[in-house]
């Protein structure tokens, strides 16, 4: 059974199952799950119609789908939004905000005071630094690394399959150095990696890496300064 | 206590917080959330899952997070889809078609008969004006002006922080004339005027104010016609 | 009355309309909306939080808005994620994946164990071979065909309406060969037909069909190989 602190507040139409944790002072809106083995520290609070502590799922088509032991932890003073999904295995560290909608796989780790922008998703086994901004609708691909400080802008998006599902390949993520900045709506190539103090222009190409402070835009990326 | 009339078609696991007004006729879906607040006019429908009338939140990275004591306000016969999340201080007018997972935040006002698609989203501060169509997964940033009978196209892009957070900047959303129509997955930089009946190509990114009439395309924006 | 056999496992909050069928050992998660007419068959899984069976509806900005009397049909071991909508008149084949947070438009047909990945979204009358992989936050546009085997990249974008809603025009969204494979984040005119076993990069613009085998790149595509 899980125990509700009475310092809790609780909306409606909840579903906690077994085995999740609960710290003091949380919040939960109407009608959220929590599912079993999920970890919810002080003064967490989470909104309505969300699903939290998934276990990853799958068909033949994918790889990377396995059976997560471990548990969703969200650290203290966390933020989570309404209609938001979020996967066992993954740790979410203090005062991140996380927005309606977003959706975060398993095997993540998000540093603190981090933000994952309304319906932004974060793909498995990937690490978001300390005090990043994941803006709205961006998207991070498994297997990525994003470092501290780091700003997606809305709508950038990712690969990491160099060959779309045509060969067996390491899948690679972009690698994104500390205080990157990537424009609205690029587009980041498998393994590519963003140097730090970049910057990446609106609807850029990246198909190359990018060095420490250079500025890059275009299709493909050129170097502007 | 909120008055539920007696022409409300209501569905199961509805949750109606104090304070919420509803009108004649009115159908609210199964496993809805209607926060405090909200005032829903007659023959609006709303289908399952949503979660309506929804605070501000935010955390430290986040600038323009604030408490609106505002209602969030459906006019007469406008249509919510499903699983779809709106804000408080909101807004939307009559005949107005939302999408299903369609996101709208606060300080939003959204004219007649337009329709805000599948997935899109629409952020803090931004108008639209009358009979516009925002299409499927198309992201309207915050501090945005679109005036009437604008359509934009699927899965279309925005900014409104020049500096991508780095400095104190006053946000500036694009401003889109009567009558433009913008292409699908198109970027649009921070504080560009898009003019009255032009035309922006799919993909293309407008770093540069768009002409009334003119026909632009590519990255960046040079003018076809 | 709708029967659920013994063998079906119903998580809490569960709303199951009239007239859903329900076959063996399906599993249904916590504060899943089932709407009448949906047939579910032998060991499907539906996740959390989703609405299966939705009927049409739109104002009068929107085409194609009609009433569909079919069914939603989700044959054998299929699996939903959480957060899914789907569409009445829909027929999703044996074995497919569905990721959280994707939508599914009616009259759409999805082929044998493909996958449509996490907040996907598959528009009206839509068609999907056997296989295809469609990643996350790609968009489907409406009456689109995929063949077999096809690659959809992340952020994928569509478009169907050459006029942008200024003219009556019948809607063509692109034809997708077998084997095909788009790049992230791409651009689809409408119409166009993307050729077997074709490649298009990320980020490119398709502004004219490809031709079996060639790889395409850029905005607008120009031929590489």
């Amino acid at each position: 059974m899980t125990h509700i602190p009475e310092s809790a507040k609780v909306g409606k139409n909840v579903v906690i199952e077994e085995g999740v944790q609960i710290g003091e002072r949380v919040t939960i809106g109407h009608n959220t799950v929590i599912l079993k083995g999920t970890r919810i520290e002080n003064e967490v609070s989470i909104n309505s119609n969300c699903v939290l502590g998934i276990q990853p799922s799958g068909n033949k088509k994918m790889r990377n789908s396995f059976a997560s032991n471990d548990q969703l932890i969200l650290k203290k003073n966390t933020k989570i939004g309404n209609l938001v999904s979020i996967y066992a295995g993954t740790k979410i560290a203090e005062n991140v905000f996380v927005g309606d909608h977003a959706s975060i796989r398993e095997n993540v780790m998000i540093g603190e005071g981090s933000v994952v922008g309304r319906a932004a998703i974060v793909e498995l086994n990937s690490t978001i630094g300390k005090s990043c901004t994941i803006q709205t609708l961006a998207y991070v691909t498994g297997n990525t690394v994003i470092e501290d400080n780091v700003f997606l802008g809305p709508c950038v998006s990712m690969s990491n399959d160099k060959y779309m599902g045509a060969k067996d390949y390491e899948l690679k993520g972009p690698i994104i150095k500390k205080g990157a900045k990537i424009g609205n709506n690029a587009s980041l190539l498998p393994g590519v990696i963003i140097g730090a103090y970049s910057i990446v222009g609106a609807g850029a190409v990246v198909t190359k890496n990018v060095k420490n402070s250079e500025v890059v835009a275009g299709v493909p990326i050129k170097k502007i300064r």
